[in-house]
Parts: structure tokens; sequence; C-alpha cells
């Protein structure tokens, strides 16, 4: 079994290498993630510039490959130039912190795996939910039994899906179970920190709070909160379809008085 | 009515010079745009680094903010610092090249008119479908006719949908009509451009060829292929509903042999 390992804090964090540790357990492991921290970065390509691979060595070994880009990045330069044969599946993290409700849409841990699912490879995304995590052993254990898992129920999980995973940040003897999830409705209360340079130029820090909206287990956000792991799948299709079908009845072509179809 | 308008071209693209002049006629505009261009920025966010923000003036007018940032910094940055009074509507464009299929993922763009609908604004985003685009003012006529209609129909476009408007690069008597579609699954077959630079080292180009795969007229990528201007709601619950109903049956926890939920 082949797994491509990525993540967004960078190649140097310390929840890639217990990933991909564990991972070798298990599979053939191929290591390639941005060179420098990438958190937030969204599912954000590099066009403007041209990207650059460096080998990475950990005790006298290859670890794997740094990208001078972002996560999304990495897994397209994974798949299409550095494995030989494409990978049987992806595996994005250990992210430190939360990638739960709305911080799904920002993650770049997310948003590796969602690339490698573009690319028609199954994924998967795990983050423990403290941005000072200190527990990432349940969750690279878990990501041991949740990659063949996959694998197996592939005629379930359509191409396109991946799982996303948040485990707390917790000993394994703490956490209460595992939740099939929703994404969860709550989302940053953004406020922009106003500060002066030594020069008495103003610049400006984004920072805030989570209004918490999910109550429900079956929400990520709600079940992380309660000390469950949550598995959600998502998937790119962002088409409101309960919308799309009430905007049929608009007849948008004859509201905006533009010419019939032809 | 107060509209802020932003993009992921930067403030000196002529797209948003022209989607700004329209909308003048129509609302109080304010525009709050990235300093440089941030083409394929995703849905990124800055939280690293600190933003700055700029007065541009253009013939010695206040034209608008520049933002050092990403397009999503930008609608934050606007709503929450720099306008005195929320905007009605933000209207994100108008953006060089297509944003529609997959492309959806990664725009810029279609991530600044996302965050405006993940703060409660309804928004539009609006492109066209040429690299180097030639033809705005249609585009720019469609944003001054939709952005009403869009607030007028509020009651049935859900908090958290916008509205991605894609119009073909054509003379407004070539366009054929006004499509209502769905997010296409047209994608890219990514290439890498291996290069040596002057030192000899290598560096790596990301191009490709977008698999067209969808021919329905109610995709956007097909409607605006065949010179539809293409309108799809989309929304950021990114939850695989279908599989998630499927997986209830796993019984993931026993599947994973863990122990029982509390």
């Amino acid at each position: 079994m082949r797994i491509l390992v990525s993540n967004d804090d960078g190649i140097d964090s310390i929840g890639i290498s217990i990933l991909a540790k564990y991972l070798k357990e298990i599979g053939e492991v191929t290591v390639v993630a941005p060179q420098r921290e990438q958190s937030a970065a969204g599912h954000s390509i590099t066009m403007q510039v041209p990207l650059r691979v460096n080998k990475v060595f950990k005790n006298d070994e290859l670890f794997g490959y740094a990208v001078t880009g972002t996560p999304a990045d990495c897994i397209k330069m994974g798949i299409r130039n550095i494995m030989v044969t494409p990978p049987d599946i992806v595996v994005s993290g250990i992210n430190n912190g939360s990638n739960a409700a709305i911080n799904i849409i920002y993650s770049g841990t997310v948003s590796a795996a969602r690339e490698a699912a573009i690319m028609d490879v199954p994924s998967l995304a795990f983050s423990v939910t403290n941005h000072t995590a200190k527990h990432y052993e349940y969750a690279a254990k878990l990501a041991c039994r949740l990659v063949p898992l996959v694998l197996q129920k592939q005629n379930e999980i359509p191409v396109g899906t991946l799982l996303n995973v948040n485990v707390p940040d917790l000993p394994e003897e703490e956490i209460k179970g595992i939740k099939l999830t929703k994404q969860g409705k709550s989302k940053w209360d953004d406020i922009y920190e106003e500060r002066t340079d030594p020069y008495g130029r103003k610049y400006y820090w984004l920072t805030g709070n989570l209004v918490e909206v999910d109550e429900e287990l079956d929400n990520d956000h709600a079940a992380i909160k309660n000390n469950f792991v949550s598995i959600t799948p998502i998937h790119f299709d962002l088409t409101d379809y309960p919308t799309f079908e009430k905007m049929r009845k608009w007849e948008i072509e004859h509201l905006l008085n533009n010419k019939e179809s032809k």
C-alpha cells in the first residue's frame, strides 16, 4: 500500500513526523509537505511563481520532499512528479488545531486531502484540536486503522469524498468515543487588532473568537468539544441544490429582461 | 445601498475598475481589494503575519483600500474595519478567466464572495471566461441588474449561499442568454513543466489542460463554452450527506474496535 503524507504545518512539524512513523507500519510512505508553515492556506495553488522541491533528511535518512508552495501544491507535485506509481491513499496531518465547522474552509490540512480527492485518490485529513497539541499518538493510531477501512469501503465512499477527522487533544483513555458528524455552523467573530510598528505605521493582526452554535453531537465541533473523535465525509461539489431548484422557478432570464435562450 | 467590491486580480486590475464604475450608478461603493494579484489564492486567510491597509487614488480621487493579503482577508477587513456600516451586498470581480467547475475551489474571486456569505452578507462573484479578457462591460451591466434582484429575492437565497456568475468573453450581441447551472465536473490534468534556472537548479511551473467532462447546459462549464452566461448558487457546507447516511450503517466505532460511546 502506497501512502502519500502531507500537511499544512510544514515538513518540520512534529505532527507529520509522528503520522509518517505510524503509517510506515502499514504501508510504503512518501512525505511531500510544504517547506514552510501554510496554516490557513485554504485551497490556494501556486501559479504565478515556480516551485522548488528539496529533499529533507532526518537522522541521516530521507524523510521526504519539501515543496516551496501550498498543501494543495504538495499533493499535485507528489502525485504528478515525485511518486513513480500514484498513491493508493493520501493522509494529511496531523494538524495542530481543530479543522471543524468553518475552519474546514480555511484549512490547508483539509485542502491537501481535498486536492487528492479532486485527483480521484481516497484521502483523509487528521487534526488534533489544540494549537499547542500534546497528544498526537492516538490520532496516528486511528490513522493506521482508518486507512485500511477507507480502502476496504471504497464502494461506499464516492470518488471526490474525503474523511475529515478531528481528535481531541487528550490522553487516549479520556477520549469518549467516535462520532460520525456533519460540518458544524460555528464560525469566527473576527477582530483585527490594530497595532503601530516602530516607524509609526499601523498594522492589523487577525484574531477573534469562535461563536459556537452547534450543540448536537452529530456536528463536528460539538463532538470534539464533548471529547469525541469527529469523522466527517466532505466533498467539493459546492452547488446549493435546494437553492438551484428554487431559482429554476425564477426564470432568471425573463427577470433580467434579457434576450431569450436560442 | 452599500456595496463592497473586491477581487483577486488586485486593486489595479481593469476588471475591478469597470465593476466599481458601473456599480456606483446603483449604490454607494467601497472597494477593498488585494494590493497584489492573488489568483488561485483559494480561501486562504492571513494569520502568520499582520496586514497593512493602503488608500489607493485614481484620477486624484479615493478609489479604494488595498490590503496586503488575500481576497478573503479583504472582505473581513472591509466589513470589520473599513466600512462604518456593514455592506448590504458584496460583489467580487470582474475576474480575468473562468471560475467554473473545479476552478471554483481554487478561485480567490469566489472565495471573496464566499467569505461575505460566511459573514451573512449576500454576495456575487463575476468572472469573464478568458485570461486576457476583453469584454467586461456586459458582465458589469449584468452585475447592476443582478445586485438588486439578489437583494429582492433574499427570502429564497439562504444566508451562506452566493451566486457565482461566469460571462463569456464576447461582445454582448454574441452572448446567447443566461443559464442557471450546477458546478461542473471538469478538472485539470496538471503538468509541472521542469526548467533549469541560470544556476543549474531545477524549478517547476504548474500548467495543464482542462479535461472537459460536462456536456449538459445546466453545468457551468458547458454553459459558458456554449456562449451562455452561467449563474450557479454555491454554499460552504461541504458535508457529503449521502455518504454520511451510508456511513451511519457502518457503526464505525465497532468497525474500529474502539470503546463504546458513553
